[in-house]
């Protein structure tokens, strides 16, 4: 069983009038039920969390018993508290696997992984993107054909400023001229981190079957094999435990 | 001073008018005269080699005084002996820079140090490609604006069967719909290798100026700091030699 | 179910007395022995090849078969035919796990994949080994304490010229005072493969509990996921095939 | 010209006498003075900065004048504010490299750019290390033999939680049993990082000759060829100015 929760900060949803009638229950909401389709093979037990919650609906609890966390915000990243940050970012090193949605190139958990600016440049005019696999044999792009194609998107394009990835998934094509790393790998410590571009909230991303396949994909990628509990423990192994004698 | 070797299969500039017109003295003379364009501070010592010389041009004697090689092949691969080749690749492990150039991709050199079958999809269709410089701080970008946009060229696209870059430069857009991976660079033993795509022999690719300056790059960036002469040794430490004493 | 193959090029077991002693039926019966014992799952289905048999006993059916080869050989890598080399490469390229035993660093498959020497130096003084765990999260790394200890080795040590590994998973520590990396992972098209450094073919290195549970985890996570067939083909996308209508 | 800040906490040597009399003015001005000492070609113009002066000597001024940032902490780390790591990271992702030494891998900086704990096992013994040189032809190894030798230590052990290194180029072995990665390299942003493991306060480390050679080599491995310095900009492409015209 693959302890899922989706966390959505839910502000636009209850701004934006258009935005309400794509997302009526919340991006979250769409998402999990996204992965609820797909999860023939009952392997997943999903629940959602968003901002306004105590503790962003990330109490230790929650945390302690996710397995996998998605991540979807835009406009409030910094109303995300630095604690529950810390125990997200802390969650990945020692097994959690994070999949990070869309805008969330700027949350400040990617951000603090990744160690480096993640910024992009960008343009809202609802053009086309492709997204192709450089991968096929990559579990993320099973059952995906050669490409995705959205037909209106906000545009990401380079140089998006991370850590070289360790594995590439999808790269996109735009009909404005742009191209974007769309779908990278990274390891941190124990944790596996899944980026993924699509998601934008003024289109309906989330209701699409190919980019649902993918986040059901992603889910099973990211779910930890084991646990690395004593990650940021530091022993002192006295001289008399040495492996070999010292004199 | 950075010792050059430019070298090319010469096979299509002999066959066809049209490709001679672009290239009269060969793609490898073209390359050349680019390199010693730019090379203002009389660093680079060029010359260049071709398929039909003995040996390839690629005798013990130049590739021995080689820090750089290029690699310009085509529809002549398989007519590269495999000595050559090893002794080529055997080169690059102590530290001589390769540059594959455009279908490159496809020789032996580079699929031998490689690993992976380089394969990839194409079209000739005098389209228009645009390549983005995803790392605006790579020796090789420099002197570059946020792309190079090409208004003909051949397109090839993804899925392109490498190892995962170890650091990439360029991605391209092509104006038919595909994206590839167009600028790469691995490190195999103490040798740089970078692979830049652009190059196909029905274009004056080679005559402008922003290839140039990046094919410059590239020479700089591969020559090496030192040679590892030794590294196909294997010796035995004797029992007696163990740094610290065995019984 | 995983389909395994163990090679082993069997030569130094019928030669040396004292090496029969320890592997009477060779060293991939007792390797074949240690995966049964591990399989309470019934997952693998086990079979073994060998140098002396037609094809070196990796036929098109066997290898179009086999989802993880592992791969013993010291004294007789040149013995092995190149196009059996070759089969085993493509098929490590389109999705089969390779798991590359001692001095299997210097066969013809690993060579060929790592594209670089894979030399390093080495001393027969029987010393004592520790490899510790560096990734205690890796699945090959699971049921294995901080450190596996080994009485009596074959030192190996560095520099072992391979391409930087994309995670480690063991570093060895010996008693003469030199250290190795001994557990490496690589993607080669869409191959896993495995480098596992002890094995020496005079210590029981294949019946110690450890060393079969890491070769029992590294079978299953070297199994592919899926199969990437067409890896080799480079496709035409005819002009008026363009995602992009071109003019 | 390569501007170089050496920063150290500079606690230690002032509250144990012992410390003092192997680093009377300080870490900071060993280091600085060993690097001096190599500078033959007058390529460096060397400074120092210490935790106890305002902004810890870290002002936008002297940041904005560094190409190659060391850093010594131990027993400080909490006392380094994070307006200061923040403009140290910053830095770094345009372009300035960092040079961690030793218990800087506790660091905030160091920790902030990896992130990952960090965390690593040891032990106060005053063991023998050998830091085995695994890349041979790494600029950062040039004129070391195949190992440093230190008669007495302090010992790091694994699992040490960072992410995998880019480039790996010094492997320790202790006396006592364990190893180490003790020299490794990666990117983050435009800036190259580069972690040293020796350098404990008890022992005369920074007088040793070849870890000298060694901080030489790394400063100028670590110097930067250009900037990258809009790194956090992510700037509207308007939908008039996409590269291709959009309906």
């Amino acid at each position: 069983m693959i302890r899922v929760t989706v966390w959505n900060e839910f502000v636009h949803e209850r701004q934006h009038e258009e935005i309400r009638e794509l997302y009526p229950d919340g991006i979250h909401a769409c998402i999990a039920a996204g992965l609820e389709e797909l999860d023939s093979g009952q392997e997943l037990e999903i629940r959602t969390a968003t901002l306004d919650q105590p503790e962003h609906g990330l109490t230790d609890e929650v945390l302690g018993s996710t397995d996998v966390l998605l991540w979807w915000g835009h406009c409030a990243h910094d109303q995300v508290g630095d604690a529950v940050v810390e125990k997200v970012v802390h969650r990945v090193h020692q097994g959690m696997g994070l999949l990070v949605l869309h805008s969330g190139h700027f949350s400040k958990p990617f951000k603090r992984l990744m160690g480096t600016p993640c910024a992009l440049k960008w343009r809202e005019a609802g053009e086309r993107e492709r997204l192709w696999v450089v991968n096929p044999g990559h579990p993320i792009a099973q059952g995906i054909g050669r490409c995705i194609e959205l037909p209106h998107t906000e545009m990401y394009g380079e140089p998006f400023s991370i850590p070289e990835p360790e594995e590439q998934v999808f790269i996109s094509w735009f009909e404005g001229g742009e191209v974007f790393r769309s779908g990278n790998c990274w390891h941190r410590g124990n944790g596996r981190i899944f980026y993924f571009r699509p998601g934008h909230e003024t289109y309906p991303i989330y209701h699409n079957p190919e980019i649902r396949r993918v986040l059901h994909n992603a889910v099973r990628y990211l779910a930890p094999n084991t646990w690395w509990s004593d990650i940021t423990s530091a022993p002192n192994v006295p001289r008399d435990q040495a492996p070999e004698p010292l004199k």
